[in-house]
């Protein structure tokens, strides 16, 4: 019983060592290469535990850690969309879905039942804790640009008015403070010319 | 104030985005690039919650979790060592607990100091959450290389005996049946000529 169990948790970990190669927009500071979905899921739920006492509402940090180490597993059956993609978005998030039944299903229970459902509540993004890992999410990419020239920003060629109506909501919603501190830096950036025109 | 603790943790965020940038040893399954302390970490703090039920003593995850987030921040000034190695130990880990107090150190109280007390934890491997930890951390090279004919142990030439010697007390400590999963499949790999001599 238990063997099964350990036997199955580890093809877990070696199937969600695949995310090590799923690539994102956004570059490591001071890289060429693009960053992938694991290093951002340690980025993010870092930044949850260091961000926690500002949530607001306050928040469970366990649940939101956790979230955060998982939101991203069905990425290794669908590869990343950028936030900004605005077409094919519902198609994507019902083979993400699937991908994450898949993946988080290779775990026994309870864990698997566990993570499903915090995945999907992250997914939905109605509890505190998915409303402050949203915020989380949102922010990092724009963090990273904000510290190099505004990078996936003018490679993809996002505006500025598309990067505020994206990410200004949730992050307000999420953790207020954090959007109190990058507004006038993604204002700074746009002066900059640091955005793109789409 | 919120606006200076929100700018110090966006500090900390960027200064430990360099962790992406420390190489380690192994690699991702099927990659020809070695892996960094950044996905690691995700990796390793994944694992810890999809193997939480079996830490034996039981452990609150969270800080299990937290510290395996935090544990190698002190390599973005050090670097990687490589557990076998045996000389230069005692000055490597002065070297990163200086690390660990200046990067997170960075952070506004009272998570600099929550965190570096989780830190010292680890580095200290006393307690129940600090040992399933440090099993963890010893178990996941053994799993990737389980999955890639021995790698990092054939590449840096490391003996099956070494392996035994250095990764088996700690993860027995911590989680018992990972330990009876891996022990057979170490023999099996010592069969296939999976390791180095020395």
């Amino acid at each position: 019983m238990t063997a099964t169990a350990i036997s199955r948790i580890v093809d877990f970990i070696r199937e969600t060592d695949r995310l090590k190669g799923v690539t994102r927009k956004n570059k490591p500071l001071g890289a060429e290469r693009f960053e992938n979905s694991a290093e951002h899921s340690w980025q993010v739920a870092m930044m949850a535990v260091a961000l926690a006492g500002f949530a607001d509402p306050a928040v469970d940090i366990s649940r939101v850690v956790t979230m955060l180490l998982v939101h991203d597993v069905g990425e290794i059956d669908t590869g990343d969309t950028i936030v900004y993609a605005e077409e094919g978005w519902e198609e994507r998030k019902i083979a993400e879905l699937a991908a994450a039944r898949r993946i988080l299903g290779m775990l026994p229970e309870p864990q698997s039942e566990q993570l499903l459902e915090l995945w999907q509540e992250f997914e939905t993004g109605v509890s505190s804790e998915a409303r402050f890992a949203h915020a989380l999410d949102r922010a990092i990419p724009a963090l990273l640009n904000l510290s190099c020239n505004g990078q996936s920003w003018v490679e993809n060629g996002i505006s500025y008015e598309r990067v505020i109506a994206r990410i200004g909501p949730p992050i307000e919603a999420g953790c207020p403070a954090l959007w109190d501190y990058l507004k006038p830096r993604l204002d700074a950036a746009q002066e900059q010319g640091w955005f793109g025109t789409v």
